[in-house]
């Protein structure tokens, strides 16, 4: 009969809803078509009317500990409101928190998308209990969540974790956020894409352009598909993206020196085609990292596994996290386990931590 | 009757030791002519000596909480050794701290340099009763220490805060480290120093090159002097310091979203010509910062002096951080205020808080 809380999912396409238990077990999650373009009124009724049917399935067995929300944008984690929110238009200034927790009678946590991965990756996935962790999304563009001593680092005003828009190349490719050479204009499926298009107008990479011209759905993954069938153009915009990453996180770990760092987001996925130049660059350009770095970081993976295995919970790892000497533990790269879940289970996190 | 603490500064020439009370008064400090150069156990029998003389003073009033010990490189908190440290060669693989723990008979801690000065600026300088904020020291080349919610933030094996190492021109000058186009390469007195000599060397700056060969102590503060003067040469120099210094900031006010950064070190004081452009870049590259700045960031100073003033006590402005409301705190960036100071202080703190 175990307590629980929902986790959501607000962001792009579709809503999605979990209920999860305080030990982190999957009781339920659905997958809603709400359109997010039908508007704010239409969103929250539907999401508040399917929180409201999952609860009730698991009241009975236990007690509702809240519900959090992951959405895409900035919140004003004390008012419980849409400070920015590029995919919500309309949500801006309106008591989004006050009106959900109205209409469930249970506490809600608003909480950025990126920040929910994060705790979920760190609650349930690759940083397991590892305290100290940041997730990199690669999407589209970069984002970015961090995680000290357990719980979500949010900063002054919930605005820490802007990772992908460090500067990188202080006079690099304009970015939409006013700033030049931020990170995601060199490392996210957009980057990908922008270096596909130079390389096709350049007229020197006849397998891109060919690629190109003959799928409907080129993107940064047939690209991707390219690479490691050994072409030459594609693996050379993975080899540039690879740097690219390094050059972000070396920075990130000379600034932070967290346990970990995951690799999140869909262009994650492309590991192999990117991983030895970014490992190469973080070599090279942190000293932290120097120091800290696994024997074989491609193998951090498995080493990681190794360490979860003989782990039974998050609190054994916690206890011989301290134990273990400083000295030798090291910073482990590594990719995301939990996909898109990692934020539905975030979320669930947060609510469960503050309820 | 106030219990207290001893703070030591191991750096550079001078051996500095202060008696620092629980509540933030200095009781005494003196200044040692020990020679570094002369060897580890010289230097610790010189220190010890000096810090037993100042307790016995002051052990008739309070309790000695504990001595703290600043120290450029790296530390192994656990083991209380150095496991790197380029001014103090022969410390490594020695217990620095069991060693002086046994002579004094008292609980010491060791820290590095840069990590005391911010907790030096955080309890009694600029950024006091700020919670969240970060020191970068410009000096010959650039450190940096992290408070988080009042504390020294260590990293996983205390190489948090390496903001020097940070890349900010992935192609730039080659660094001591091994990576190219290191921050430190850019905003420090020997960035300032490189390209005074570049400009001398083009043959077409001839105010700096008279300067240069009349000034036998010609560095960093001579450029300074120059650049207030009015010279367009200097005054160019100090503009790119600052637009690196910018660049730096940016991505570490996008990283963490901290409070407040202060800037310390030598070259802090040259303040006025680089300052305007470190603003503008961060303005421009920071989303965050720029979402965050105060209206005039030039006159962040005297704002903090103000809310400074109506403060009695750390306490009370954690309390008004609290009830402030987050949308509308600003990101300051400010001179530090305590100079070399700070890390004295922060020394007595960490062992006060440790005691």
């Amino acid at each position: 009969m175990p307590d629980f809380s929902i986790g959501v999912d607000l962001g792009g396409t579709n809503l999605r809803i979990a209920a999860v238990s305080r030990d982190g077990q999957l009781l339920e999650k659905v997958t809603l078509g709400t359109k997010v373009a039908l508007g704010r009124d239409h969103v929250i009724t539907e999401m508040c009317d399917a929180i409201q049917r999952l609860s009730a399935q698991y009241e009975e067995a236990g007690k509702l500990l809240g519900a959090g929300i992951g959405i895409p944008g900035i919140i004003d984690m004390q008012t419980g409101t849409l400070r920015k929110s590029a995919n919500l238009p309309g949500w801006e200034e309106y008591p989004v928190r006050a009106e959900i927790e109205r209409r469930l009678g249970a506490r809600v946590v608003l909480e950025n998308d990126a920040n929910v991965a994060a705790l979920g990756e760190q609650w349930l996935g690759a940083a397991r209990g590892v305290p100290n962790m940041a997730v990199v999304t690669l999407g589209t563009g970069i984002g970015g969540g961090i995680v000290l001593e357990g719980k979500i680092w949010h900063g002054m005003n919930g605005m820490a974790g802007e990772f992908g828009h460090v500067t990188i190349e202080p006079d690099g490719y304009p970015c939409g956020c006013g700033n030049h050479g931020c990170a995601e204009q060199y490392a996210s499926a957009s980057a990908i894409m922008r270096m596909a298009r130079e390389a096709i107008a350049s007229g020197e990479a006849p397998s891109l352009a060919k690629a190109a011209s003959s799928d409907a759905e080129f993107g940064a993954k047939s690209i991707y598909n390219l690479a490691i069938q050994g072409d030459e153009h594609a693996r050379r915009i993975f080899r540039s993206f690879g740097r690219y990453l390094g050059i972000l996180l070396a920075g990130l770990v000379n600034v932070l020196n967290l346990d970990m760092f995951v690799i999140g987001g869909g262009v994650s996925s492309a590991w192999d085609a990117y991983a030895p130049n970014m490992f190469e660059e973080m070599r090279g350009r942190s000293l932290v990292y120097a120091a800290t770095a696994p024997a074989d970081p491609l193998m951090s993976q498995s080493l990681m596994s190794q360490s979860l295995m003989s782990q039974s919970s998050a609190n054994r790892a916690g206890a011989s996290a301290q134990t273990e000497s400083r000295t030798e533990r090291k910073t482990i790269i590594t990719p995301a386990l939990l996909g898109s879940d990692a934020g539905l289970y975030g979320a669930a996190r947060v609510a469960a931590v503050a309820g």
